[in-house]
């Protein structure tokens, strides 16, 4: 599954664009973030792929939790949402 | 359906147990969050009380949307996630 990792610089709609791609190529993604910031636009980016999929009657749900990644070889707590169709 | 507003200094256990209460009780619940912090404690509250549920075998996942709300008599954009089971 391809995994998109989300900052709170990251534009939403980019992300949206993203996300709507890989859901049509591979039918589920992972969007990984961390921080309130970066959560912030990985869920407006899920909100506004919906609405992209809505279109072709693709009904998006997400599955949050929390995961442990190492970042230059520390442990960090990020929230993962798994994308795909209902 | 139940609505639960969250803030950005909501406690996100503290929002995962009303989740958790008012999906038994209701089957589904809304959780509205206005600005980055709240949307970041709403979707970690939404992940543990996935945790929670999924102890009882129920799999809880969220449905994003953006809605306007009126607050003050003005209107603002806030986040919607709709929490089910699968």
């Amino acid at each position: 599954m391809r995994i998109l990792k989300v900052s709170s610089k990251s534009g939403a709609s980019q992300v949206a664009g993203a996300i709507a791609g890989a859901i049509r190529e591979e039918g589920k993604v992972e969007v990984q973030s961390i921080g309130a910031g970066a959560a912030n636009q990985a869920i407006k980016a899920i909100a506004i792929a919906r609405g992209f999929l809505l279109e072709t009657d693709v009904n998006l749900v997400c599955v949050p939790s929390f995961i442990d990644i190492e970042i230059d070889g520390e442990s960090r707590t990020a929230l993962s949402m798994i994308v795909e169709p209902r």
